[in-house]
C-alpha cells in the first residue's frame, strides 16, 4: 500500500469545507483592503531563497526541498515573499503603479522532521504591500491581520509588535548583542552558540528555556534605534492606538528571516501551545532592491492556515438543499437521470445511486448524504407520469406530477 | 535578476481574477453533482506515479520533478488521480462509503521542454467517482465535462470518447497491433519503434505525420472488445444520446497511462493548435486495486486550466465600488483612516495613498484603481465636518456629512 510522504497531508473532502471558508472570508477582507490576488509559481531557482531568506537561515541551512535538474538547482518555495517580490520586479509592476497590494494562498514546503504542528507542505494566507515606507501602511497590514482574525471568529490572541530597525539599527543591534552575549557562551545552548556568529538575532528567538532565561537579563530594548526608525515605530503604535487595535510591544521579537526591517509582529494564539504563531510578518524595506529591483518601502503578513483551522470553529455547511434520486428498474433510471439532468440545469444538486442498490440501500445512502429530499421514481410512477417527493427532514413524502416537480423543487 | 524558472508562469493580478472565476464556477458545478473538493499534498512517493501511470509512459520516462531525500524519492505530482487514489485507499473511504464523488484545484508539475502550450507547471481541474462500474456513471462524468464547458460559455470543442476494453481487451488491442505493425518498422517514428516494444498503444496517439498515416490504414476498429465491454460501450452511448450531448466516437484514441480501462475520452478545442485537448479522461477500473485497494470501478477527468482559459472569453469582474481615500494633510488623514476602518468594517471596499501624495497624483491613483468614489478631506473638510465625495463615473461632487456618508455609500 502506498502511503503519503510523512510530513504531509491529505485534506478530506470533510475536512475540505472549511478551507473553502476560510479561504472565502479572507479573499473578501482582502477586497475591503484592496489587495489582489498574484499567484506565482511553486517552483523557483533555488537561488532566489538563499538571496532573499539568508544563507544562516534554518529554512536554508536545513529545510529546503530541491531539485535538481541538469545543472539546474530549484526549490519548492518555502514562503511566499521571496517569490512575490521576484515576480514583481520580474514583470516590472514598479514600472506601471508603484504601490501594490497583493495576496497569495497556497502550499509552502520545508523538509522538516515530521513532529506534531510542524508539516512540511503546509499553507500560507499572505499578503504584501509593496511600494511605500509609510507607517500606516504598516497600520493597515496589522489591521488586516486583526481583522481577518475577526472575520473568521477566532479570538484569544495576542499581537506583538517590535522594530528592527533599519540595516544599520540591525548591525548595531547585532553588535550589542554581542558584546552582552559573547561571555555568556556557556549557557547558551548549541545552536546558539552556533549563531552568535552566523545570525546572532536568532538567539533572541531561541525557544530553549536557558537561552530564554539569558535573553531575558538583557536590557537592549530599543537603544539600538536610529531617530527616524524610532519615529517611523511611535507612529506605528499611534495607529494602532487610533484604530483600537490591542498589542504588545515584544523587544527581542525578531523574525528568523534576514529581509526584516523595522516592524515586525507576530500574533500568537493561547490554544496553540509551543508553536504558538497564527502569523508573522514585517517590513522588508531592502529587498525588493537586494533582488535587483529599486530601492522601495514594503511589508508583508502570512498566517498558517493549519494553525487557523486549529483555533477556528468554522465549520462548512454541509450540501444544504441536496436531492437525491432513486429508481427502481431499468426505463425508470432511463428517466430519472434525464430528469436529474434538467434539474442540475436549473441549479439544484443531484446525486443518484449508479449501482442499482434495493430501496433500502438506496436510501440509506440519500441519508449518509444528508440528502435533503429523495425522489423515487418506480415503474408505477413512470405510469402515472409522477414522482415520489420525499422530504427527509420532515418526513412527509408525496407524489407530484413530473411537470410541478421542479417549480416543487424551488426551480 | 533573478528569473522564474523556465516553463513556469507568474499568475499576475489583471489575470487572478478569470483563474478565480473559472474556479468558481465550476466548483459551483461540482455541486451541482455532488462532488466534494480533496486536497492530496503536491508531493508523493515517486513510486506510486511508477506504479499508476506505468513505467513505459512518456511522463515517467522523462517528466517528473524528482526531490532526493536521505534515501527517499519524491516527485511533484504530475496529474491528480494517482494522489487521489492513494488517498482513497489510504484513509479508508472505501470503508465508510465506498462510492464517493471528489473533484480537485491545482497545480501539476511536468519537466517538459519548455515550449508553447507546454508549461512545466501547469493546473488541472478534476474530478473523480470511484466506486462503480456503471455505464450511467460515464455518462454522468462526460455530462458534467460539458456542463462545465457550457458554464465557462465555451463553444467550439468536441467530445471524442472510445473504448480500450478490459485488461484483458487491451492485451488483444496490443497483439493485434502488434501483428499489424511489426512489419512497418520502417515507416514509423523513433519513439514509435520504441513503443512498439514498451507502450504499443501510445502508437495510436502519435502526432507524427507518417506514423498517423500508418495508424489510418489499420483496420481494428472495436473488433477487440469483448461483448460485456461492447455492450457498456453502448450503454455509454446511449445515455449521451439520451442526454443530447454532442460526441464523436473516435476509434484509436487511447490516452497515454497504463491506468485507463474502457471509456477513455477526451474534448477537443478548435482553437488549440497542435496541442488542443481542452482536458481528457477515463475509466480506470484496475488502478485501485493495483495500488492496494479493493476491485472497484473508477472513472475521471481532469480540464487543463490554461487551455480552458486560451478559449474562454471569462474576464474578471474589476472591484466595482472601490471607495479611495484622499487626505490633505496630517490631521485629515488621521481622521481619514479611521473612517475607512469603520468603511471596511460595514463591509465597503477601500483604499488610500500612503505616500503623501499631490491631489492630483492621488487622482490619478484612484482612476488607476477604477475607483467608484473619491472621498477627500482636507483641512476645511474636517472644520466643516463633512467629507468630499466624488463620484468619478459621474464626475458628480458634493460635500456629505461625516455621519451620512456609510448611508451614502450605501451601508
Amino acid at each position: 500500500m502506498f502511503k503519503r510522504v510523512p510530513g504531509t497531508k491529505d485534506i478530506l473532502p470533510q475536512e475540505a469545507g472549511a478551507w473553502q471558508k476560510i479561504e472565502e472570508i479572507s479573499r473578501n477582507i482582502f477586497s475591503l483592503y484592496n489587495y489582489k490576488e498574484i499567484r506565482p509559481p511553486l517552483i523557483e531557482e533555488a537561488s532566489l531563497f538563499n538571496r532573499s531568506l539568508g544563507l544562516s537561515s534554518e529554512i536554508i541551512q536545513k529545510q529546503m526541498f530541491l531539485i535538481k535538474s541538469k545543472g539546474d538547482v530549484y526549490a519548492l518555495r518555502p514562503e511566499g515573499t521571496a517569490s512575490i517580490v521576484r515576480s514583481y520586479i520580474e514583470n516590472n509592476l514598479d514600472k506601471t503603479t508603484k504601490f501594490v497590494k497583493l495576496y497569495y494562498l497556497g502550499p509552502m514546503f520545508r523538509l522538516e522532521r515530521p513532529q506534531k504542528g510542524r508539516l512540511r507542505q503546509f499553507h500560507h494566507i499572505g499578503y504584501e504591500a509593496i511600494g511605500s515606507h509609510a507607517a500606516d501602511l504598516d497600520v493597515e497590514v496589522i489591521s488586516l491581520a486583526d481583522r481577518l482574525l475577526a472575520g473568521l471568529s477566532i479570538d484569544g490572541y495576542k499581537i506583538k509588535i517590535n522594530s528592527l530597525g533599519c540595516a544599520k539599527d540591525k548591525k548595531e543591534l547585532s553588535a550589542i548583542l554581542h558584546k552582552n552575549l559573547k561571555d555568556k557562551l556557556q549557557k547558551l545552548c548549541a545552536d546558539c552558540r552556533r549563531r552568535l556568529k552566523t545570525n546572532i538575532l536568532r538567539i533572541l528567538d531561541c525557544k530553549n528555556e536557558a537561552c530564554r532565561e539569558v535573553v531575558r537579563k538583557l536590557d537592549i530594548a530599543d537603544t539600538y534605534l536610529c531617530p527616524e526608525c524610532k519615529a517611523h515605530f511611535a507612529k506605528v503604535r499611534q495607529g494602532l492606538d487610533a484604530l483600537k487595535i490591542n498589542y504588545e510591544v515584544t523587544p527581542y521579537l525578531v523574525r528568523g528571516l534576514d529581509y526584516y526591517t523595522r516592524t515586525v509582529f507576530e500574533i500568537a494564539h493561547k490554544d496553540l501551545g509551543a508553536q504558538d504563531a497564527l502569523g508573522a510578518g514585517g517590513r522588508y524595506d531592502n529587498l525588493v532592491k537586494e533582488l535587483g529591483g529599486p530601492q522601495l518601502g514594503a511589508i508583508g503578513f502570512a498566517f498558517g492556515v493549519e494553525r487557523l483551522l486549529l483555533v477556528s470553529s468554522i465549520r462548512p455547511v454541509s450540501s444544504e438543499n441536496l436531492v437525491y434520486l432513486i429508481t427502481l428498474g431499468d426505463e425508470p433510471k432511463k428517466q430519472g437521470l434525464k430528469l436529474l439532468n434538467e434539474l442540475r440545469e436549473c441549479g439544484i444538486a443531484c446525486d443518484t445511486d449508479y449501482e442499482e442498490k434495493s430501496l433500502k440501500g438506496a436510501m440509506r445512502a440519500a441519508n449518509d448524504l444528508s440528502a435533503k429530499f429523495v425522489l423515487i421514481i418506480g415503474e408505477d410512477e413512470l405510469k402515472k407520469n409522477v414522482v415520489t417527493l420525499k422530504n427527509m427532514e420532515s418526513g412527509e413524502q408525496k407524489e407530484v406530477r413530473a411537470d410541478d416537480l421542479k417549480r416543487e423543487l424551488g426551480c
